[in-house]
C-alpha cells in the first residue's frame, strides 16, 4: 500500500474519493493543512489600522444625528410631552413622541416558553429608568442631546420596586398584572431527592448569590438608518442580521425584503445584541419623517440602562454525596429577575446542575420576578456562570467535606448522557474527564495544592489554587445556515454568508475551512457578511453556535465548487475526476500520471466567469447530544489585610471538537476567563434600592470592568482535540461561552483554598473580602 | 376534461405539472398573470425622486476628487511632466504621471480576432487628443481642475492623419507600425457574385458614408474608489461590473476577489461603459496612494475626446435584382477607423449585408484603419445601423428600379436561415415578414405611399414615407449567467443577479419574471444586482443580451424556490406537490380540494429563515440561430427651400420572441428610434481635419443630440409577438439594438420619396439638405 498523502482522506485505513458525489457527505478532514494552525485574522490590518468601517463608523451624505429622551424614574405614567421648544432649535429636523406619531408601533417582550407582554415603542407606562419617552434628530450629535433637554415632560411618579428579593414581599408595588412572578415556578426533577439525601454520606447546603452584570461591548449600540423610497436601510452593531430585519419590519409593518440590515463589522455584543433594539425603530422612523438618513448611537449610560443585563440571581443548592465520591441528590432552588419584562431572570439557570454530572437523584425548581429595571438580555451562557457558581463552589466543598481532591471528585460523576440516566440521549463525544486530568497535569494541580500559601504563615499574600468544571448544553450549533462560495476565473474565491463575526473570528475560521477544502490560500477569499440584502441566511451569532453552525455549511459549498472545479479539470486534463485533488492552488493527479493544471489555468472556468457553489449545514446527529466540555484551573494570591485579590495565574482546557483556528481559539479562553474575572471579582450593577431605584453606577469610571491589571499575565490555553465528526462535517462544537462559565466559582474554591473563606455572593471585591476575613480573623 | 386555469401550463392540450422536478426544464408560459403586461418600473420612484444613487452621486466620508491631464494633440510624445506647481497647491492630495509611479501599468487595445495592441496607462507616446498624461486628486472637484493647470508638460508634436480616409494615402504619418492598417481586409463570399450580377435584370451601384457618433449616455463616466486594507472597492457607472473588475484586477495585478466593484444604478452607457476605464485604474491608484476615497468623474468633452464612438464609415454596395424582386449578388466594400488602437472600426459593419436577405451570391471586404482619434467603442448594435444606411437605401433604390413597392421587394427575399443557403443553421422562429406586413398594414403604408407630397407641388413641405427592415445576429443572449432568489418568512423574495440595468428597466423584467412564476406581487420583490462582491455572475448588459441571458436564469431560480415551497406546502397540507400552484402569494390545491395556505403562513419557511434557490442559464438552442428582426416606417417632411427635416411619425414593429414588459418594451422601441434619428439627422463627431487634428464640436450646444422637437410625438410600437419556446425558458429574444437600426436607412428611404434625391450621408442635416435640394433644383 502507498503512504498516505496529504489532503487524502482515509476512512477504515482506507483512501477515499476526497470529493463526493451530489447528496453525499464529504469524508472527515484525517490530515489537516490549514485548519487548527494558528494564522492571523482575515480582517486583522483593518481592524487595526481604523479602516475597518463598523456601524457606528457610518457617515451618510445628509446624515443627522438622532438621540433619546428617557424617562428618569423607575416608574412612572407620561401625561404629557410637549416637543415645542425641542423642534424650534435651529438644526433640529424632528421630535418625535409617542402621541405625534401616527402608529406608535407595538412591542413585544418575551422569553422562550414563558409569557409574552405587549408594550409600545414609546409606552406612556414607563416600567424602568430609562424607557424611551421622545426622540429628536438634528444636525450634530450635540445638538440633538441639547434639543432632548428642551422637551418638557409631565410624570405621576409612582412607587416602585427594584430589588429582586423585596418584589416578592406582599406589599410591593406590581409590575404587571396582580403578581411580580412571571410566571409559576419551574420545576425539573430526575429521581427521588429525598431518597438521595438519605443514602448520601455527606449532605450540604448553602446559598449563593450573584449580582447583575452589565454586557458593556466596546461598540456602543446604535445604527444608520436610510431610505430609498419604500425601502429601507439599516447599518446596524447586531450579533444578527436576520434578526433585526424580522424585528424592525414587524415594528414597521414592511414585507421583509424592503428592510436590509448591514452589520458587516461590528464591535462586540455578548447576547445584548441579538434582535432589534427599539433604538433602530426609532432611528428609521426618523428617516422617513425627515427624508434624510438618521444615525443614532446610544450613550453607555443608555445601554447601561436599557439593552440588557444579567440577571441577579439568588439560589440554594443542597447536595449529597457518598464518601467514595458519588453525587447521590441535587436539590436546588433559584429566584432572580429579568427586570420589568419577560426576558429570562432565571433562564438555564439550573442546567448545570441538572447536566453537569452524573446524578440520579436531582430537583431544580427556578422562580422569575419582575423588578422596576432595564430588561435583561442573554449573556455569554445565560444562567451557567450563575449556576456554576453554586454548583462548582458546593463541589469543592463536598471535596473539602470528604477529603477528596477536587478533581477527583468530578471524575467520580463524569456524565455520557445528557442529563444522566433520564432516558436521555448519549453524547457525540466527552471530553470532560480528558480536560479535568490534562489540565490538572498541565497546571501541576496536585503539587500546587500542596503548598496552600507559598511561604510562611504571617505572609501578606495568601495562595491557593482552585478549579472548576463545565459544559454547555447546545454544541452542535442550531438553526438553518447557508454558505454561498464564487471561484472567479483567476481561482480567487468571494464567500457569502450571512452570520455576524462578533468579534470571535468567525471570518477567518470560515476563510480557513474554505482554504482547507480548496487547497488555495486564505488571501484569495474575500468575504461578504452579514447583510440581509445580499448574503445568505445565518441565525444571530450567539450560544456558541457560528462555527458548528457555519462553519459545516461553509465547507458543503467548498466541496460543491470543489466538484466542479474537478471536473473541470478532468476534462482538460483527461484524467478521471476521482483521482484529482487539489493544492496550492494547482489541481493534480493522485494516480501515476503527472497531470496538473492550475485552477486559474481552467479553459472553463474562464469562460463561465465564476462558478458557484451553495452549502447548507446538516442536520443534528440523530439520538445524540452535542456538548462542549471545560476545566478551569487558577491560582489567586489574597491580601490578608485588605482583601485585595490578585488573579495568578489560569488554565482553561476545552473540548470543543477540532480545533479550527489556534489563534482563535486561544483568543475565546482568554477573553472568556477575562470575563469570567469581571462577573467573579470586579462587576455589580448598584441600583438605588431605598431611595430613587435609580442605577447608581453608569458609567465605566463606577462599573467596574476588569482592566489589563486584574487579569494574570500567565494565562494558558489547553485545547483537548477530540474532532466530532458526529456533531458536523468539520468535526467541531461550539466554545463561546464554556470558556466563561467556570471561572469564577474557580476563583472562588481558589480564595477557600487560600483564605478558609467561602466566598458565596459575587463580586469578590475587596470591600466584601476585606469584611469576610475580619469576621474570619474574629472566630478564629 | 376540465377547462384549462390560469397558471397551468399545457403542452400539446394537456396539463403537465407547474413545476419540473430536478433537472427538468420548465414547460414554456402558455397563459400569463403579469409577463407582457404594462406594469411601472420597481425602481420609478427612486429614478424619479431623486433618491437613486447613482456611482456619481455617491459621497464617502473622507472622499477627495480626481481630475485628468490630457494630451491637446492628436499626435505627440511627452518628454517631461512637472508636477512640482500641482503638489503644492494646498488641498491637493497627490499628482501623479507615468514617471512618478513604481508601476505604470499596462493597457491592452483589442478586437474579437484582430490585433492586439500595448499601451500604458501613462503612454508617453500620445496618438489621440485626450490621452492621459497626468492626474490628481484634491478637497474639490474644481480645486482638481485648478491644479491640472499647475502641471508643466513638454511635448513633442508629431504629424497627424485624422481622416480615415486620408490615412491609407502613401504619405499619411503612421499610427502604428509601418501601415494605418488594422489587419489585413476582411473578406466574407458565398456563391459567385460575378455569376449573380449576370443573373441580375437591374444592377445597381452606390457609395455610402456614415459620420462619426458619440455615445453622450446621460450620466458621465466616473467611478468612486475606496481601499479597505488591501480590497478595493469601486463604484462605477457601468454596464457590466465583472468585466471592470477583470480589467482592474489586470491593471493592478490583484486578486479578482479583492476587486469590488458595485454598479446598480447607473445612468446609459450605449457600449461605452462594458470595460474599465483608464480613469478607473487612475482614481484606484490615487486612493491607495493617499488613502482616503477618490470620486473620478469625466467632464462631457472628456467622455467626447476618450471613451469611445461609433466608427466612421464609408461603403460601396452593388447590388443585382431580377425583376421579380429576387436579389441575385450583393458587393460590399467597407472602411473605417476606430480611432488611434484596434478599436472595431469595421465591427459587424457588413452583417446585415450578410444576413438579412436570401441572397445567393455576397461578397463582403472590409477595411480597417487606424487614425490620431480616441478610439471606437461599440454602440448599440456595433456596425448595424452602418450597414443598414447602405444595404436598405440600395433596396429602396432596386425597389425603385425594377418599380415593385418596397415592402414586397423585402417579402421577396425573406430569410429562413442563417447567412442564406451556406450550410447555415435556420432560425428559431422568423417574425420578418410579420413585421414588414403587420407594420405596413398598421402604418396604412400602401395609401401614405400614394400621396407623397400630401398637397399642391408648389407646397413648402415636401411629404414621403420610407421604410427599412433589420436583424441583430444575437438574439439568445451569450455567456452564463446566474441568478440567486431568497424567499423570507413573510413570503417577500430578494433577488440577487449581477446584470446591470443600464436605463432598459431590467430589473423591472426580472421581478416581473420572478412574480409570475412564484404567483406573488412584484413589490414584494427587492432585488439587488451588478456587485462583483455579493451578487451573482452575468456579463455586461449590451449586445440585446440581458433578457434572454438573465430572464431564464431568474425564472430557473423562481422555478428552484417553487419547487422548495411546493414541497413544504405538500407537508402542511397533506397533499400532493404535483396538484399545487401559487397564486396571490397562497399555495392551493388543483385538485378536488379546496386546501390552501399562505406563503408566509408556511411553518418550515419559518423555521428555515430563508430559503434558497438558484437558476442559471440554460445553453443555446442546438444547430439553431436565433435572432430578432424589426421593419419601420416613418413619415418625414422636407422644407424644399431650407432643408430643414421634420420626422412626422414613425411606427417599429419588432418580433423580439415574448413581450416580457409592455412599457419597457414600448420605451426601448421609443428610444432605439430616437437614437436613429439621431444618427441619421443630427449627430455627427467634427474633427479639425486640416489644421489641428482636434474635435471641434465637444459639448453637447456643438455636438448635435436629438432633442423632444426632432422627435415625433407620433411614434407606433408594434409587437410581433411570438414566444421563442426554443430560444430559451422565457422565450424572448433581444430587442435593445434591432430597434435602431433601420431608423436612419428608413428615413432616407422617406427624404427620397418625398424629393427625389438619395442622401448617402449621414446626417440628413440642413446643411447637407439645403445644398443637396438645390443641385436638385439645377438638374431639374
Amino acid at each position: 500500500m502507498k503512504p498516505p498523502r496529504e489532503n487524502i482522506y482515509f476512512v477504515d485505513g482506507l483512501p477515499v474519493p476526497e470529493t463526493p458525489q451530489p447528496g453525499e457527505k464529504p469524508a472527515p478532514w484525517r490530515q489537516t493543512r490549514v485548519i487548527g494552525k494558528a494564522r492571523p485574522r482575515v480582517d486583522a490590518y483593518e481592524r487595526v489600522s481604523g479602516t475597518a468601517v463598523y456601524p457606528s463608523d457610518v457617515i451618510l451624505p445628509k446624515m443627522l444625528y438622532g438621540a433619546i429622551l428617557r424617562c428618569p424614574h423607575p416608574h412612572a405614567k407620561v401625561r404629557r410631552v410637549d416637543l415645542t421648544a425641542a423642534t424650534r432649535l435651529p438644526g433640529v429636523h424632528a421630535a418625535i413622541s409617542g402621541d405625534s406619531l401616527k402608529v406608535n408601533p407595538e412591542w413585544e417582550y418575551r422569553t422562550f416558553g414563558g409569557p409574552t407582554v405587549k408594550s409600545l415603542l414609546f409606552d406612556p407606562h414607563c416600567r424602568h429608568e430609562g424607557e424611551v419617552v421622545a426622540a429628536v434628530a438634528a444636525e450634530t450629535p450635540y445638538l440633538a442631546r441639547d434639543a432632548l433637554a428642551g422637551i418638557q415632560v409631565d410624570y405621576d411618579v409612582l412607587p416602585f420596586v427594584t430589588d429582586e428579593q423585596q418584589a416578592l414581599a406582599p406589599d410591593a408595588p406590581v409590575i404587571h398584572g396582580d403578581s411580580n412572578r412571571v410566571g409559576p415556578p419551574q420545576v425539573y426533577q430526575r429521581g427521588d431527592v429525598a431518597k438521595g439525601f438519605g443514602e448520601a454520606d455527606v449532605v450540604l447546603t448553602e446559598t449563593y448569590h450573584t449580582a447583575c452584570e452589565l454586557h458593556t461591548p466596546m461598540e456602543l449600540h446604535g445604527c444608520v438608518a436610510e431610505w430609498d423610497g419604500d425601502r429601507l436601510t439599516i447599518w446596524e452593531s447586531t450579533q444578527g442580521v436576520f434578526a433585526v430585519q424580522s424585528g424592525v419590519a414587524k415594528a414597521l409593518g414592511l414585507p421583509l425584503s424592503k428592510v436590509r440590515i448591514i452589520g458587516r463589522y461590528m464591535g462586540g455584543g455578548f447576547g445584548s445584541k441579538l434582535v432589534a433594539g427599539k433604538y433602530t425603530v426609532i432611528a428609521a422612523i426618523l428617516a422617513r419623517q425627515i427624508g434624510r438618513p438618521v444615525k443614532l448611537v446610544l450613550s453607555r449610560e443608555e445601554t447601561y440602562l436599557a439593552v440588557g443585563n444579567r440577571p441577579p440571581n439568588h439560589m440554594a443548592l443542597k447536595a449529597g454525596v457518598k464518601k467514595d465520591g458519588r453525587l447521590t441528590a441535587l436539590d436546588f432552588t433559584g429566584t432572580g429577575s429579568g427586570g420589568a419584562y419577560p426576558a429570562g431572570g432565571t433562564s438555564l439557570l439550573d442546567w448545570q446542575v441538572r447536566d453537569l454530572y452524573t446524578c440520579p437523584n436531582v430537583r431544580c425548581e427556578t422562580t422569575d420576578v419582575y423588578i422596576h429595571a432595564g430588561p435583561a438580555r442573554p449573556f455569554r451562557a445565560p444562567g451557567h456562570p450563575q449556576g456554576s457558581w453554586a454548583l462548582e463552589q458546593m463541589m469543592d466543598a463536598l471535596a473539602h467535606a470528604i477529603k477528596m481532591d477536587p478533581v477527583q471528585l468530578r471524575l467520580k460523576n463524569i456524565p455520557a448522557f445528557s442529563q444522566a440516566r433520564d432516558g436521555q440521549p448519549p453524547y457525540t463525544t466527552t471530553g470532560f474527564a480528558a480536560c479535568l486530568q490534562e489540565g490538572a497535569k498541565a497546571f501541576d494541580w496536585q503539587q500546587a495544592r500542596l503548598k496552600p500559601a507559598r511561604g510562611k504563615a504571617d505572609e501578606v499574600w495568601l495562595r491557593g489554587v482552585g478549579m472548576a468544571g463545565a459544559s454547555w448544553f447546545l454544541g452542535a450549533g442550531f438553526g438553518p445556515a447557508t454558505v454561498v462560495l464564487r471561484v472567479f476565473a483567476d481561482g480567487s474565491v468571494n464567500l457569502n454568508m450571512g452570520a455576524a463575526d462578533i468579534g470571535t473570528g468567525t471570518k477567518t475560521v470560515m476563510a480557513m475551512v474554505v482554504a482547507e477544502e480548496l487547497g488555495i490560500k486564505s488571501d484569495m477569499i474575500q468575504i461578504e457578511h452579514a447583510d440581509t440584502g445580499s448574503t445568505q441566511f445565518s441565525g444571530p451569532s450567539g450560544g456558541s453556535k457560528t462555527v458548528p453552525t457555519d462553519a459545516p455549511a461553509a465547507r458543503a459549498a467548498a466541496v460543491a465548487v470543489k466538484r466542479q472545479l474537478l471536473a473541470m479539470a478532468a476534462v482538460q486534463l483527461e484524467e478521471k475526476a476521482k483521482r484529482l485533488t487539489i493544492r496550492d492552488g494547482r489541481i493534480h493527479s493522485t494516480g501515476a500520471s503527472d497531470k496538473a493544471v492550475g485552477i486559474a489555468e481552467l479553459k472553463e472556468l474562464k469562460r463561465q466567469g465564476v462558478i458557484v457553489g451553495v452549502g447548507q449545514k446538516g442536520p443534528r446527529p440523530e439520538g445524540k447530544v452535542v456538548v462542549p466540555f471545560a476545566a478551569q484551573f487558577c491560582e489567586v494570591a489574597v491580601n490578608r489585610h485588605t482583601g485585595e485579590l490578585k488573579i495568578v495565574r489560569f488554565l482553561g482546557a476545552n473540548d470543543s471538537g477540532r480545533v479550527m483556528s489556534r489563534l482563535t481559539y486561544d483568543n475565546q479562553v482568554y477573553g472568556g476567563i477575562t470575563m469570567g474575572i469581571g462577573f467573579g471579582t470586579t462587576e455589580k450593577r448598584y441600583l438605588d434600592h431605598g431611595q430613587t431605584g435609580k442605577l447608581v453606577n453608569r458609567n465605566w469610571h463606577d462599573y467596574k470592568l476588569p482592566t489589563a491589571l486584574d487579569v494574570p499575565v500567565d494565562m494558558t490555553s489547553l485545547p483537548i482535540e477530540m474532532p466530532d465528526d458526529q456533531a458536523n462535517i468539520v468535526g467541531a462544537k461550539g466554545l463561546g461561552e464554556p470558556v466563561t462559565i467556570p471561572t469564577a466559582a474557580a476563583i472562588a474554591n481558589a480564595v477557600f483554598h487560600a483564605t478558609g473563606i467561602r466566598v458565596t455572593t459575587t463580586p469578590i471585591n475587596p470591600v466584601q473580602l476585606s469584611r469576610l476575613l475580619a469576621q474570619h480573623r474574629k472566630k478564629e
